[in-house]
């Protein structure tokens, strides 16, 4: 049975890949299993139809055979433990590999949403131009941190993982800040897995689906 | 081969139980298994020694026959997944089951943490008054959402599990702000995580260590 996700009618970020149904999209097509997408708007994720399958009204959602599960990091680590592609065979490496996702999303993640929902919601505000240097170091302490790990290496732990495709994801985020480009190495990172041909085909069905919503003047 | 865990030699928020490597310790009493526990002081946190098993320089590691882990959430669902006590037997459980941990550290911690990081750096600022009712708003928005899911049940789903754990841990850092007292039933689910055997037992661990810490007078 094909598992559905959910995402997002008209994507906020007008289709540049940010928003987290991309993660368990490029989960997909990396392991090689189809999907389908059932498209919801603002206010339809917020009514109790979705909240019974995501109590806190995001998306994406995973339903598969009487199976309901949320947050893009579980979906993708659900994916990436029953289809080969996404978790190294050996056991201590997949662990490994699982911690990185936790890292990208409970450590690196954090700030770098900090800096965008102060760009977002504060940058009208007269304090806005004082925080900013603090709240870009701390998405650079990550970056620098992080950075310093990968080294020259192509991945982070041997081969591409669960672990490589959510930490680019994340940092696919802190693009329009401009503070990845001091980080060479990570925007070649980034880049790696933006060339990843099961990335590309992820990124343009989502795009498709911005595409159609604005081209029929849902907005 | 018993494994070894890091934690602070000197604890920041002395010995309350909200410092990560709490969740360990709790998720080992709780499938009784033993554990050892290697102090390290916030210097020794930023040496290569200390940064080879933890790219972020924190705590808690995790290391055991070769293996090397690190962030609480993968070493958590890392016990769960080796012993019995943590997660559901049945698989579309245990799925969801680890749906709720990222929930806990994806989704509800994140804003929790901005509000405590707020007080910490922040609260000497002339801005701080004025940007507070936002931030408040934001952990107001998952707690609410989270208490609306919860509703009467004793846990997220079904038995206690590695995602009450790790959604506990979190909301036990919202306690300091009064926020999570407008949720009586979060509060009582806090509470009883807080009268699990296991949580007192590790609780009463990492108290000691802050104790016999300050008691020889590093600060």
């Amino acid at each position: 049975m094909t598992a559905t996700i959910t995402a997002f009618e008209l994507s906020p970020d007008r289709g540049q890949g940010l928003a987290r149904d991309m993660r368990v999209r490029w989960a997909f097509e990396e392991v090689g299993q189809p999907y389908d997408v059932r498209l919801v708007s603002f206010g339809e994720m917020k009514q109790p139809v979705h909240l019974a399958l995501h109590p806190f009204g995001q998306i994406p959602t995973y339903e598969e055979d009487g199976l309901v599960l949320f947050e893009s990091g579980a979906i993708v680590l659900h994916i990436a433990q029953r289809h080969a592609g996404l978790l190294p065979a050996q056991a201590n490496a997949r662990a490994r590999a699982i911690s990185w996702m936790f890292a990208a999303l409970n450590t690196v993640e954090p700030p770098i949403v900090e800096r965008s929902m102060a760009w977002v919601l504060e940058r009208d505000e007269a304090w806005y131009g004082q925080r900013l240097p603090a709240v870009e170091g701390r998405v650079r302490k990550r970056l620098g941190e992080l950075s310093s790990c990968l080294g020259d290496a192509d991945w982070l732990d041997g081969a591409f993982s669960a672990g490589d495709l959510m930490m680019v994801s994340v940092l696919l985020r802190s693009k329009g800040s401009g503070l990845l480009d001091e980080y060479p190495n990570l925007c070649a990172y980034v880049a790696r897995g933006e060339a990843r041909p099961a990335y590309k085909r992820a990124f343009a069905a989502q795009l498709a689906v911005f595409t159609a919503g604005a081209s029929v003047g849902r907005k």
